[in-house]
């Protein structure tokens, strides 16, 4: 069993933003599926996708807080401006996070731990709309 | 060829830790696999997998030296403390390495470098045994 | 249908390449896919794949410039030392970066957005030819 379509994540201010719930209700062919794996796949250079923290909204902010230090805006060494100091950094940002997660099916539902939940990182200001595209293959029968 | 199993990982310390060999020894149905590929899954927030160099202790030794600089346990952002001071950075850890890797499979072997070795990252002083969860797919007859 | 075939990407600089055309082109199965999936996986310890930036030389070398500040060469806790200053943070930079790339193939193409483009990084002053080891696998018809 393939399947494969987009999904239109909402704009999000620049942040780490917990988006499980949205790409499940975007994937009811997960029940489906009895053993298999889920691809999602961010079709830009400055958002991310990662499994973190699915409780605290503290630790999302921490989140933001971290990565804005530790990839500065104002570092002497950006030579790529044109587009505002946020664009730059997002794309690095873009890259230490990665832009796409592989996630394993068991019995019709995304197999993550108790604690795990898959966030949209958004990198820019003013980034928009998010295009996913998500591949979903395995064995019928869940 | 499907195959999904749950492997548990020891306890280890914080730090790097080589887990090649207990990983494989958990997955005996990779030897049935012409070709394929090994998704290997934490379901965990604190804890990542990585893929680096097998042979020198001193290399995972120098991994632990290097994320416990970058994300500092004393940084004045953290707001999300409750669980100690090595919970917040332990999840930064997870995120910039990532929970799971996918490894290509061959002749009924994984297709690693001759240098590449499974890191488990312990974050946590205290993690306890890790939930691995793996799957397999391809065509059989390695 | 499945295939796996390994290619060699001439020797680059220290820094960041962009080499999807390459890739591209050593995979003319691409063609065949309806729906599926392209893993590339480099087997080795101190290089990276990742998805940036397609079009802007001046965000590739912005990547070097960041990423040899952020992981620097002169870092008192460096006790691997012996194959020379840049091997150390170039295994660091191997595991931040990933060492593999999961992509979707849609109607027979590696279905990136506009944007994306596949960054070979290269973090040894002289790291030589690397091996990347291909998996393609789906639906024909494409």
């Amino acid at each position: 069993m393939w399947l494969q379509r987009e999904l239109v994540l909402d704009p999000h201010p620049r942040g780490f933003h917990l988006v499980t719930r949205e790409v499940v209700a975007g994937l009811p062919e997960l029940g489906d599926l009895r053993v298999g794996l889920a691809h999602l796949f961010l079709q830009h250079t400055s958002a991310s996708l990662t499994l973190n923290e699915n409780a605290s909204p503290d630790v999302r902010r921490d989140f933001r807080a971290y990565f804005d230090e530790a990839v500065p805006e104002d570092a002497p060494y950006w030579t790529h401006r044109l587009e505002g100091p946020d664009d730059m950094p997002a794309h690095i940002k873009g890259s230490l996070l990665g832009i796409s997660l592989t996630l394993p099916v068991s019995d019709g539902r995304l197999a993550l731990g108790t604690w795990q939940g898959i966030y949209l990182c958004e990198h820019r200001d003013d980034g928009g709309a998010r295009r996913l595209l998500a591949t979903l293959w395995g064995e019928a029968g869940g």
